[in-house]
């Protein structure tokens, strides 16, 4: 999994049928501060996440082993909201 | 998944014969301004979009959960169309 | 999909035993002029590819959804052999 | 399989059901000799690894081939704790 | 695939069980003409293949397609030992 910062989203009219209704996240790669950068991908929301949230998601088949994402064409699911990460025995990130 | 610019289309007479019929689409990743650079790849294509248009596409076994694409040899799908794309509160992209 | 220039071929005695009698080539991925840079892979051939072709190359799972690699340990497939690209209305490669 | 260190902890409360009381590792990517460096990823813990260990991660539908990770939305596992690496005859990595 | 070099071994006693008794060797990315380099990952092995073999790696759920990785969580199989390489009519490697 990655942890990724919920930067934003997407409105989208024309998708696959079976996405109809669904949240469709964009997303920034963070590292383990929950510092994001680099180039943003979009996930599919089953947490009701938000903007602005450290998330965890999972990407490939996997994104497909859940209730709302089973069969459906999605290959990044975010699977965990964070609510604080631990290094080396110090906090670097609580929500 | 990622977003993507289309920037055009591939011709191949010699294929997998289930891809006889369908569009493969070359497509360029973008950012969330939907800004595209870096290395272009190709998704099949089935929501009849258009060189110009800005993309979701998922990768992987994700990309065959489509009625088009089910036990095809392909590992991209389009499988959204973006209307707009929304970034800490503000329009960043619009059709 | 990845654009890929075929640069090669690969001998291999010792192989598992589902791959006995296969063309295993040698692949540059490309851009969308077909110029080829970058890191090589190798992918299985089902369509009679020579080297020099341009060729779309499929991974992950999608590489065994073809009669030839159905159940095999192969992770890309050469599934379709390009004749030309088009960008923005221009003609970027012919065979 | 990637060789990891893992260098902390994730506490997520709301995450997929199938989740709930496993353990989110965060895994720096090491190179031959154990020394770990680039951006992290996470990993679902199921042979009890703690803070500091080298392990072997499996990523993918791989990762859930395990009892605990079948059918959850994870996409990779830590799947072997490292006790040593050897290297051209040499030892470059002793727990 | 990719072509790699193996370059060492790793010993791991916690695992998990379905890999007890499995050789799991690191291997090194590699070019046209065997030269490797970057980062290393780990492949396991079907064919005993031996350090300084260049072998060629399958990943993802294809490197679950042999009798010997059915079921089991790794992502990276060595399925080939290359015998040579052979570039523009050139033998770039030759074991």
């Amino acid at each position: 999994m990655l942890i990724a910062r919920v930067i934003g989203t997407t409105v989208s009219t024309i998708k696959d049928e079976k996405l109809v209704g669904r949240k469709l996240l964009i997303c920034r790669p963070a590292d383990e501060n929950g510092v994001a950068s680099g180039k943003p991908y979009v996930a599919i929301d089953t947490l009701d996440a938000g903007v602005g949230d450290l998330v965890l998601t999972a990407a490939g088949s996997s994104a497909r082993q859940t209730a709302i994402t089973k069969d459906t064409p999605v290959d990044t699911v975010i699977m965990g909201i964070i609510d604080s990460l631990h290094v080396d025995g110090e906090t670097t990130y609580r929500k």
